[in-house]
């Protein structure tokens, strides 16, 4: 199974096969494909293209499964690789199957719907379960938060953060080591959970439960003691064949990103690196997805390899369908940014420049990452006389400097 | 005058006036300030903030004032530091004069007009004239191609680049060599425009004309040859104690901009780098704000002093009201992380962090880069019942965790 997938991952992200193979045997390369959905496989890590997710899901003021399905399509037709269902309201069950009628890639966070379904804060009874009914429906890959851990809860209760826990599986997992005194059922029983996975030959994805939700606690000792507790998850998943990626913050300046790339990719030997933004400021709601591209390619650029998308809606509500179309194009701009500065794939840029250089609008068209609002503009204000834009018209410089410099 | 001008840059940039002072004697910063305007001066440089310029101006398809008008003031009401008039249609005086009333520094490229004035491709019997004329009225800095030379245009007939020249005012000067065989008037007279600039204390930008249009273009002979010759001029300016700035591009990979950022301060002995983005792909048409955003970014972060900002419609059409304030957002939001990155202002981050701690709502309102779009957005979907966001709601890691880690 993984042999066929590898061959057809060879093929649509142009590297050998025993490069990708090799890559994959280390572990710095995985590919998202459950046993029991048999959908496209997606590879994410070394040697490929930076991969865009984005999140959809029901939330307890806005459920709506007709919407949510729109809002997976739109993403998927602007261009996003993967959807995670992150839904907490509705009937759980039902959404998961549907939505997962989507082609690409997909993922969930288990923990949401255990702690619902628990009765108690006790989510170790229900949690393994709730993960293998995801995995069965076919899930190719399942955020697990277990590295926050009852050590690093104990810990944060010392630290002076300004926001002590903004992720939601994270404070999931917080609050129940603080009520029930019990570890994280994800990390004691580390080695079950590699079992189940192994079955589906899904990948974790380690969260970042402890990811700061501001620049001001960046990179501190919470951030950086649950990403090297991921890192010997990593190395027990490896043991077991299990693939397995690590997530990233959050919110970081433009001067840590690269080096916290970097040292992600040192301590969790090469481990694919999912990274939500980062963002770069912390004053951008309303245009979060532009804070985030920017951090997004910064950290594409240095190493990260799957890029998980941020909505203007970020911060302030659940995204719209239109923020849920805008989230994926800014990302997949800083997906492609950042291809270019890996030498991954620079082709398409110098087509697209050869078409704009002959003003060539339908070629351009045919190339950019959004066509649908590039021919929008331009038919909005279109040139008077010439071939031209609207911009420069008669003193278009492509036009004027033509016949001397072709 | 100049005095004065410091001690109130001094204030508003919270920057000692002597380290002030010092950096503008270096050339290491500037300040726009004609004595013919007098307007509020605006520092540009080493040790103040990243600033934003928005261009507006007429074409000939869309030639209204009152559009124009309401464009600058929407560039200045999102926060614009600069506007810059590229108008080339209808009447080029009075709309500069009426674009003149914003309030604050202001910008133009003369050479549009002397080459819209000149009935031959003579632009030297009238391009001084034009000057002044715009000197006179108030305007702060002035975009002159001077490093578009005869020997530079000569080297472009023999290289192969996709786009020969993109801007408006390098083709106005190379397509004039080459109709004249005439050197570039504002190169041969350099000593005159000093002049003439002293004159006013206007800032000089020394425009790059012969920037690349695309990514292949990038970095090539003809760039780094221009820019070779500008920071020659710049070493001329300083001599004559004029104020200058030096423009750059345009289109450039991630992983180039850093390092030309840190080139053209070594080679320009550290006179403010002004970009225009850099675009860091070329497909993103439709949402080049967004591309130009991570480019200008990391050219900040990485020295650069002054950023243009990129509209939505860019390479597509002249932009809208609409368009004028997302590219200006856009810029902002790259601007300050660039500024957070260089350690010079990041105090609003820890406090709009503290207010989003604390579901202070108006509180965030009133720090955000844009209150107004993050007001709708939660406007539109509101929390069901408490006062997170709509987007956890119950689930809100922000209010579920309070009780524990305060």
């Amino acid at each position: 199974m993984m042999d066929e997938a590898i061959r057809k991952i060879a093929k649509k992200e142009k590297i050998a096969y025993g490069k990708a193979e090799g890559y994959l045997r280390k572990g710095e390369l995985v590919i998202f494909h459950n046993l029991a959905r048999n959908s496209e496989p997606c590879a994410v890590g070394k040697g490929v293209r930076t991969k865009v997710n984005a999140n959809i899901g029901t939330s307890p003021g806005f459920c709506d499964l007709a919407i949510e399905m729109k809002k997976a399509e739109t993403a998927v037709e602007a261009g996003a690789d993967t959807i995670m269902d992150l839904s907490i309201a509705g009937n759980l069950d039902e959404t998961r199957k549907r939505l997962l009628e989507v082609p690409v890639a997909f993922g969930t966070v288990p923990v949401y719907q255990a702690f619902l379904e628990s009765k108690s804060h006790r989510i170790e009874d229900v949690v393994f379960k709730v993960i293998e009914r995801h995995l069965k429906d076919g899930v190719d890959f399942l955020t697990v938060h277990a590295g926050v851990t009852k050590r690093l809860v104990r810990l944060m209760e010392k630290r002076k953060r300004i926001m002590p826990v903004v992720s939601r599986g994270g404070c999931i997992h917080a609050v129940c080591i603080e009520e029930t005194g019990n570890e994280n059922p994800l990390f004691k029983e580390f080695d079950y959970l590699l079992e189940i996975a192994k079955k589906y030959e899904a990948t974790l994805s380690l969260g970042d439960g402890l990811r700061p939700g501001c620049l001001a606690d960046a990179n501190d000792a919470l951030q950086i003691g649950e990403l090297r507790t991921l890192a010997k998850l990593v190395e027990r998943a490896r043991k077991e064949n299990v693939q397995v990626i690590v997530e990233g913050p959050g919110h970081m300046s433009i001067d840590r990103i690269a080096q916290h790339v970097k040292y992600e990719k040192r301590i969790c030997k090469g481990a694919p690196y999912y990274l939500l933004g980062p963002l770069v400021t912390d004053i951008g709601a309303g245009h979060d997805h532009i804070t985030g591209a920017i951090g997004g390619a910064i950290a594409g650029a240095a190493g990260a390899d799957f890029l998980c998308y941020v909505t203007p809606s970020e911060h302030l509500a659940l995204p719209t369908i239109e923020d849920v179309r805008e989230g994926v194009i800014a990302s997949k701009i800083a997906a492609h940014a950042a291809d270019i500065a890996k030498g991954i794939d620079g082709d398409i840029d110098c087509k697209l420049s050869k078409a704009r250089a002959a003003l060539d609008w339908e070629g351009q068209f045919g190339l950019l990452l959004d066509p649908k609002k590039a021919r929008e503009s331009r038919k909005r204000r279109p040139p008077l006389k010439n071939n031209a834009c609207s911009m420069c018209s008669d003193l278009c410089p492509l036009i004027l400097s033509g016949k001397y410099f072709k």
